[in-house]
């Protein structure tokens, strides 16, 4: 007998149908000799509708009451969802995160889970019942409601999956898994069959929307099989696992493309210690996330440039700070733009493959793409680009690290 | 500094401007240096989209999800409620039924409150807030989720009061008070200003939909004083009371007239021991809640009629089991009408003054009014007529007994 979580989105319960759909798949799986906890997000387009009533109320939402307000959506679902499943003939039973006790600490909209306490649930999956569990909302100690922010209920699922010692956590979506890039700018992306926690991570980090980003590292640290798949097939998804060696012989497993962000980039700073400082520290300040950093070091007179990407909804604010600092710091010049795009591509082969980098910039250059700014990871080669050849390069990418294919052979 | 509990009902925060005015109120209330606690209902109408969506998911839903889905409905009032006093500038928080701890037997759909934890609620009055709970929820020892059935919300705002040791209740709802009758049939239907426990609660059995029959019960047991009073206007409502003096020179507080029920006769039924519970017990096994029950012996010959009311909804399903009871018990005939309505009067006057009977009955002769059935109890007189006079008779009953006058004398 195996115990599994399964995280269904919010596509995935918009409505009553599907949620009775969901219903049944469910109770086939739990027929097949399985254990099944549950993890509901709210209907599509509920969280929406509650941010806009809360707008209404107060200038900036207080974040205790907004949490109150927002886990309502996955406590209708799960209601819901139990009454269809009771509805089959087989038993079943809601918790909210206050009743299993998640609980978290008190970042209210985007709390972190502290532990979890599977008493409950044991008791429930123990005398026969399917579990459903409200995803994306937890407790503190002293009994208020948090929400762990966007793609909350992937955490849940996964931690849930952790902290019970699950076989497996399936993440359905409406997607039928993760790709090599967006299929709808590379009609040759293909779905990979598995795929590593770490390539995952960059991939999540990168803008694949496919799977929470923290989700991931959680699997990661417990060890969690994650199974990405639709909940409108039947098909097999991605399973996102540990590294084995069969991942290595691939050299590059996806290609991402984000719009974004926008691109700053302050000229003939004089490099004396403590200026990079003095820049970040009112950015951050202004709760303004940078992204890439590239400082390059003029020979000889102490003169530096620095770039670096902010989202793009904060362009014209980092602007404005970075004139006033720029001008305390004496620097010459600050300019920027918000049409770039970064492209990526993220693998474990990287690791043992020299030349990867190269091949990069050198089918990038063949296509006449100029590129602004560089930063590498371990498995990980991102490149700031203009906006407008973000699908050219993408494509060609795609083509150059053959990620059409199962087997990759580098074109060069 | 006094300390008040506010209850507003579904009508009041029925969308976003009202219930910021609502808060707008309570935190002009609050500023005049009380201590408050407000108790929601769901916005107007969420209820019954609930049990729609329920519908879709079982054929009957199952009860303590029920629960778990209707008790949104406050919860997401009372999130924005608290988020506009807070833009209000006014310090304010939400608890839930299981924050709280308003504790309740597992009775799921109607459960009832065992005990309230008050200790929370005190610390954050202590610290200046407004503290704003959800109405018709509670939870039971083992942390389920309860609701408290139709009128829950006034329930939960009059025991608050009492755990709390309140000052005073305020009802808002949205009528002016508890009137003496409606005023949709009886355009001289007058506002009440005081009224005791005993009289509202025959008002409510009765069908005055302003307060909810239990909340009044618990009213009268702890000594709340209740303020039923309008959302929409600053206009004093109808205290709830302890009967008073004042109340005694009243003969008569209020008319009611109830067109919910039909009546059904036995006619000719041998009059032996347990014919009532031969009867009476299949009616009561299929869940059907019988009003009046009147039994006349005709002289002589061991032969009795017996004729009593059900909800009219439960008619059809009625009169099969007692045609079937009736053969059984050799009783001779039944008939039954559901075009029948329950006029009473209510009033702690009648405990000392007699000819209260009298008039009714004759004031009805006079308008040729036929009574089908005649009940009373200490403080009040039901007869049952045809439905056709049933306007007529509560605007000659409201005019006999001078129920548009505040002092009242009897027209005979």
């Amino acid at each position: 007998m195996a115990l599994i979580v399964q995280k269904f989105g919010g596509t995935s319960v918009a409505n009553c149908d599907r949620i009775k759909n969901v219903a049944k798949r469910v109770v086939k799986t739990a027929h097949a000799n399985n254990k099944m906890v549950i993890v509901l997000s709210a209907m599509a387009g509920e969280t929406n509708r509650f941010v806009e009533l809360a707008n209404q109320m107060q200038r900036i939402p207080n974040p205790r009451e907004m949490d109150v307000l927002l886990s309502t959506g996955e406590q209708v679902t799960v209601a819901l969802f139990a009454m269809a499943v009771k509805g089959e003939g087989k038993d079943c039973v809601s918790l909210l995160g206050n009743q299993v006790k998640i609980i978290t600490d008190d970042t209210h909209t985007k709390a972190r889970i502290k532990r979890i306490d599977v008493e409950k649930i044991n008791h429930y999956l123990d005398s026969g019942c399917i579990v459903v569990i409200a995803g994306f909302q937890g407790v503190t100690e002293r009994g208020d409601i948090t929400t762990l922010g966007r793609g909350g209920s992937d955490t849940t699922a996964v931690a849930l999956a952790a902290a019970l010692n699950a076989d497996q956590c399936d993440i359905f979506t409406d997607v039928e898994g993760v790709y090599t890039t967006d299929p709808n700018v590379c009609t040759k992306a293909r779905k990979i069959d598995r795929i590593s926690y770490d390539e995952m991570l960059e991939l999540a980090s990168l803008g694949a929307k496919v799977l929470d980003i923290r989700s991931v590292g959680l699997a990661k640290r417990y060890g969690v099989p994650v199974h990405v798949r639709s909940t409108f097939t039947e098909t097999e998804g991605t399973w996102v696992v540990e590294e084995d060696k069969n991942m290595e012989s691939m050299l590059v497993s996806g290609v991402t493309c984000n719009k974004q962000e926008a691109r700053i980039t302050i000229s003939r700073v004089p490099d004396t210690p403590g200026i990079a400082s003095r820049l970040f520290t009112p950015i951050s300040d202004a709760g303004i996330v940078v992204d890439m950093i590239i400082q390059n070091t003029r020979t000889g007179n102490n003169i530096t440039d620095m770039t670096f990407t902010v989202p793009r909804s904060d362009y014209e604010r980092a602007m404005n700070i970075v004139e006033v600092v720029a001008h305390e710091i004496g620097a010459e010049r600050v300019s920027g733009s918000n049409d770039i795009a970064k492209v990526s591509i993220v693998g474990v082969g990287m690791r043992n493959h020299a030349g990867i980098a190269n091949t990069m910039f050198g089918v990038l250059a063949k296509e006449g793409i100029n590129i602004l700014m560089i930063s590498t990871s371990e498995i990980k080669i991102s490149c700031v680009i203009e906006e407008k050849y973000s699908e050219l390069a993408v494509r060609t990418l795609h083509d150059a690290f053959g990620l059409d294919k199962t087997s990759q052979s580098v074109k060069q």
